[in-house]
């Protein structure tokens, strides 16, 4: 299974791409404030500034996967090199804002763990990257032979899979309203609705 | 249309530059400072603070554009992967020294906004930094053959285009000091100045 | 000796992989604060700032190797080459976890030098990062045939030597409970781990 | 003149030191910090509080040139594209552990314009920099055939180059006990030293 090469100008725009993700994901760890604590403090002043730090790790790790998610997904778009063009670049710039806008959005979250607002902002903006990241998948693979990578089957799930995302987050973002202190959980359920989908485009096939 | 591979001296050279736009645009967050708030606020308390960076949200996503637009020019420049020479590397070096100067000059005009200064620094930046890469659009498509891939018209547009950024910042330029309040309104001229550009070139032409 | 390139799926995790390793590489000078000093100060009063800046500078430099060391070992993981498989991804993903995690472990280890509980969180950072590395390494030269590159001895060795960095990690973890002043020096026994490690392979050869 | 591609370990190294360089660099504008300044003040204001970030921006386009510098450096360095030699990633490694450290020296010099101590920091920093820099380039182009690119003189002064930014730094250093304040301008010999090292590669040869 050899893959064609990407024409350098494609390359050069998943290279940019890749590079926003990189510093987005790195950068998470910026907002993780490291703790003043006077020298000479007992061990459990430590443990206890630590603890106080969970929210913010809780940010950091859920952020780190969902931005990895985000990029490979953009991996598996570009996966059968598609030839370039033009209007790949728009879209694909504002898929990169709101990712880039995602340190922001973990941080409002994470100081402000268990407030509605925060919650709800964080979810809005996974829910606006999910449906801008399913556009650049479907305008991706739309160029070039996706189904001879993937499979016709495989195609029809990687234009959708990024779906699952965006249900798990307009879930969160329905139970912030009431129960904002475990909205976050609600993301868990992003699997499921993954074989959700799976099931309802075997159904149509059947 | 198959587009030939650039040497490895030119591609270390757009590479370094795409990581520099990439980590410019990424910056731009970090300049969008999380609000402290009092944990077990109310939701208006929240709503509040988001209001008050409503400035700081507009910088983020004004400079994500322009550093975006900047740097899909330069990718249209070296399209048609001209060979690579030493000359490109200085004024290629400026034009990054003014990309990578946006984070400030966006956090200055935001935090300070509708104050005539900071947005005459933000539209001057804007005006160097259009002009420098202007610049280096002619300096790419002066090496190698561009005129094969872009055509005659679409190179002397890839050329000139710049000017409509350039126009419409010195523009706001002039209107800041006036109305420095609406005064980044004028840089939304630009797909006018570019119309106008291109008014231009076909009249010199027919 | 000539290595044949990676398709453009690796190319590209490996390319994402190296902007993460050298964002958090990069961003460890952040954590070391300008300090304030009243202009108009004695040279001394600088040298006192600089002095007070030690542990700092020593967790910069600490981390700088430590981190460029789990590049390298990324770099001849994948220095054959191998076929593309997708199930590399979110291991590697973790592995970029425990590395961006970094600058905050370091920083919390350095401004708190000699406390307990900052230097135990960052041996155990060190040790959870070289077991995902090792696991990493494991994966990358399972795929293809990493032996005619390395040879099956020079194989052995890169799948285990990692754990050199867990040894002396896990033995700094000891002794920080007891004295952790002192305990980083104890990641200076890593070439030792090093030797053992290369001693117990040729034992089992011979 | 066509030059070969690097094979993908060199061009791994490669690009992990762009990516150092690049976030080097734009990380510069970080130190830059955005006055405070209460809304609706008077015009002066804004431009006395520019005025009070002179020194700030000097030090921006100051290190921007001569990080810039070191790039353009480690690109020529390796322009001929020699066979990858693991020899190679550590003095790479310290190269660029004393680039990363450049934001922090620029910040301690900018900030404390004038001052003795943190400008000898800053040259310092520059003069390790450039003697890496020197040893880096030599390794480089002791590997392959660096002489069928630049000929033999190209050659002998790229190789001895580094070391008109190391005199230059060295002299700054020196003035800096007696004249700190203008001791940054000695930096500006920099051209004077290279002219010296070619008058002197050319009487040697003749």
């Amino acid at each position: 299974m050899s893959h064609s090469a990407p024409d350098h100008l494609l390359e050069r725009m998943l290279f940019f791409s890749d590079a926003v993700f990189a510093i987005a994901i790195t950068l998470l760890i910026i907002e993780v404030h490291v703790p003043e604590i006077p020298p000479g403090s007992a061990p459990g002043v430590y443990l206890h500034a630590l603890l106080e730090l969970l929210p913010a790790f809780f940010g950091y790790v859920l952020s780190f996967l969902v931005i990895a998610r985000f990029w490979i997904t953009h991996h598996s778009a570009f996966a059968h090199a598609p030839p370039f063009d033009a209007k790949l670049l728009w879209p694909n710039v504002q898929l990169l804002m709101s990712i880039a806008f995602m340190p922001f959005a973990t941080a409002f979250m994470a100081r402000n763990i268990g407030a509605m607002v925060p919650a709800l902002v964080y979810f809005l903006v996974l829910m606006v990257a999910s449906l801008l990241s399913v556009r650049m998948v479907r305008k991706a693979t739309l160029l070039g032979d996706a189904a001879a990578l993937h499979g016709v089957e495989g195609l029809a799930m990687l234009r959708t899979r990024g779906l699952s995302i965006f249900f798990a987050a307009a879930l969160a973002f329905a139970l912030g309203f009431f129960v904002p202190q475990i909205s976050p959980a609600a993301l868990a359920t992003a699997p499921l609705w993954l074989y959700l989908l799976k099931r309802r485009a075997q159904a149509r096939k059947g």
